[in-house]
């Protein structure tokens, strides 16, 4: 017999829960048995009492099983997936997912949306005319099969449990806590059927984990999970202080992931890609060390296999391949607004604010403040400038994409504080930081 | 405008919160506009981080802001009211009501119904045939000033954000926080239009404040609550790890009350009845010291002005006066069974414990599980022994009364597993145990 009262009284009490309590709890609220104001109390109650490995094991579990969990083992080959934390301009599962899957690994891909200041994948892949996300698991299946790559949406069978706890966490100040955040990511990536995942943890103020620590304690929950359940999981902790590549917004994203995939692609895109995709190989056992997996990778650019493969996903999802392979094809209903260095901008950009940035994409039309908010697929940032930059003032820093033209100026002015100068150019940053796997944490390689 | 997530998370965080934001959140809340499942979450955060004793404050004023506040200064004489944190056998708003209005005070007392464990007021008051608890306020003010004392229920009209939030406390595990029951009670109380105020509360097994830490703690946030909205209030801290006199019940109780104010009631309830009475006169500014108004109150009883009092208040609320004149006439319906002592017991009762006795008293009618329960009028427990009495084996320890004749059996063992025995006589407690006033804490005089 489920008391609800007496578990939320429990954790309440600083107790630690059985998995039969945490079980009968979240398998009842899926249910509908249990209302929501009974679940935010021992939301709450978790988030400031916290929740064990053991806990939080029980409760991604449960979370998993509220839905389907997908079984591959009918496909040859390693099914490998990677998820992102969410950072701004960050690209790299349109360019990673072809890439991967030229390089034989199957891609079993489900994505989310935008979320807060971050740009989400369903939203960058759906500014691609025609492409649908809306793929049902027996299409999926068969994509997987035919094609080793799929992208798609959340879809109702899988983990709902997550989707109903995600909604009630968001109105009750309870998502900025790490044993929820892993269950929520777990359930749904170990739904996937997966052999292997990598994790990309986003560190930084462009990040929802500002601090290193919070990212490092992120991952190693996430890593401990993946393990537990029997999926190889290697996190690499990036830096999103400032954006991913040029690109910020759907359409405009989708443009970088191309030329990544055509080999003109931004340095730090590239080589994120190329270093996941290495990951990916490895847990894969298509390649022996993540060195030569890069290797593979990148050849995979080089003869344009990676592109073609991006080409073969959009057609199978009904995408209008024509705007991938000239992606000057794709109309632009949007004017373009310049924004200016200002008077003391003199000498290099020294840094560039990923989290401002974000903001003002998001409030630009690339991302939503409520769920009702549509997203506009031209939405966006281009940069022109980014950290290391030479500038002189009046130089142009950026170009955006609003349909908001009442806010025009706002929009400057944000992007413009979002830069700063200096006389001397700064150090060169690097965005891979440290890297986790079961064998432990290991620095940049 | 009310971001009732940043209150959340303001709370979530430790931090205080503004007056503003507590006013906000709760009248939002009581006109329908803040959802339960986010107010389970500021009461969960509440109870993990504290409220402190302005936020407290605020609470309580907006609770009793939400309903009707009682102005009675156009009656003469001042409005003294008792409220008791509820215990077992605990009869002394029947005795204690009739008694300070047939000593001049004014008391307009709302009431309450049976609690876990604990009776309620108004279910004894109802097994009077014919009494009705439901009292218009218009009625409420002309009885007042006609006799001086009204009993009655809560009414939709005062405070109804406390009903809402206690509710919602119930099914939350937020119900045993301080700040939450003090906002509570004094919210209602609050809304009495009082001069003075004297509170009783429990404290040991029988009580909800187990602790005599706790329930010093509760003490002294009711006290300073009071003050604060210019009631004189003043607490005293009693014992309620054994029942109050020799009846647990709603007539049985009723009948107890009745032997106190005609002179023939148990030594406890007597002295604790003219103890608070003396209190309420010196607060209604009838008596200079307690000594005086204790000698007042016994007054009262001797001379048969307090039972007279009584009889006018059942007449004046529908009851039938004949019971009270001569309770025998009551109707019994009810057949009475025997507990009797076990071998072991030779000497004297050491212990009796009121909480067994409460919960098997609830059990057997006398207060309700659900909401949905119906009390009966009949049922409950006559001690014929306490502790102190001498007992020899076989003797009776104590009647029962319950139509679950089913349960008969389960119920004479549950009563005698609440006496203990021991050869030698124990030493007599005491139920005063210490008292608080705006001066501070006293010790039993």
């Amino acid at each position: 017999m489920l008391d609800v009262i007496e578990t939320i009284t429990a954790k309440r009490d600083g107790r630690a829960l059985s998995d039969t309590a945490i079980r009968s709890l979240i398998s009842a609220y899926a249910r509908g048995l249990v209302p929501d104001y009974q679940m935010s109390a021992f939301l709450m109650a978790a988030f400031l009492k916290g929740l064990s490995t053991r806990e939080t094991t029980a409760l991604t579990d449960c979370m998993l099983q509220s839905g389907i969990v997908l079984d591959f083992s009918g496909i040859s080959g390693a099914k490998v997936d990677k998820h992102s934390t969410g950072g701004v301009g960050d690209k790299i599962s349109l360019v990673l997912a072809p890439m991967a899957a030229a390089c034989q690994v199957r891609v079993p891909m489900i994505s989310g949306r935008a979320l807060g200041h971050t740009g989400g994948t369903l939203d960058k892949l759906e500014s691609i005319p025609g492409f649908s996300t809306d793929v049902d698991l027996a299409r999926m299946r068969q994509q997987l099969g035919d094609l080793g790559v799929v992208m798609l949406g959340q879809t109702e069978e899988i983990a709902p449990a997550d989707g109903l706890l995600y909604a009630l966490r968001d109105v009750t100040a309870t998502v900025d806590f790490i044993p929820f955040i892993t269950a929520s990511i777990m359930s749904k990536k170990l739904a996937e059927g997966l052999d292997g995942l990598v994790l990309d943890v986003k560190t930084g103020r462009g990040a929802f984990m500002k601090t290193r620590a919070a990212a490092r304690d992120l991952a190693e929950m996430l890593v401990l999970l993946g393990e537990k359940f029997g999926v190889s999981t290697v996190a690499w902790l990036t830096n999103m202080d400032t954006p991913l590549g040029f690109k910020i917004g759907n359409w405009l994203e989708v443009e970088e992931s191309i030329d990544c995939l055509t080999g003109c692609g931004p340095a730090d895109v590239v080589s994120l890609s190329v270093q996941l995709c290495g990951e990916m190989l490895v847990l894969a056992k298509r390649a022996d060390t993540v060195k030569q997996g890069k290797e593979i990778a990148q050849e995979s650019i080089d003869s344009g296999r990676a592109f073609e493969s991006l080409l073969n996903l959009v057609a199978a999802q009904g995408g209008d391949v024509s705007v991938i392979e000239h992606p000057s094809k794709r109309k632009r209903t949007v004017e373009p607004e310049p924004v200016c260095a200002p008077d003391h901008a003199r000498g290099f950009v020294s840094d560039l604010d990923a989290f401002q940035l974000g903001l003002a994409a998001t409030e630009m039309g690339t991302g939503r403040f409520t769920k009702e908010d549509e997203v506009d697929p031209e939405a966006g940032i281009v940069l022109h400038k980014r950290p290391g930059d030479a500038v002189i003032p009046n130089e142009e820093l950026a170009t955006f994409y609003t349909r908001k033209r009442a806010l025009r100026e706002q929009f400057a002015q944000t992007i413009r504080n979002a830069y700063s100068f200096k006389a001397k150019a700064p150090a060169a940053g690097n965005i891979l930081i440290d890297r986790l796997s079961a064998e432990g944490w290991t620095h940049r390689s």
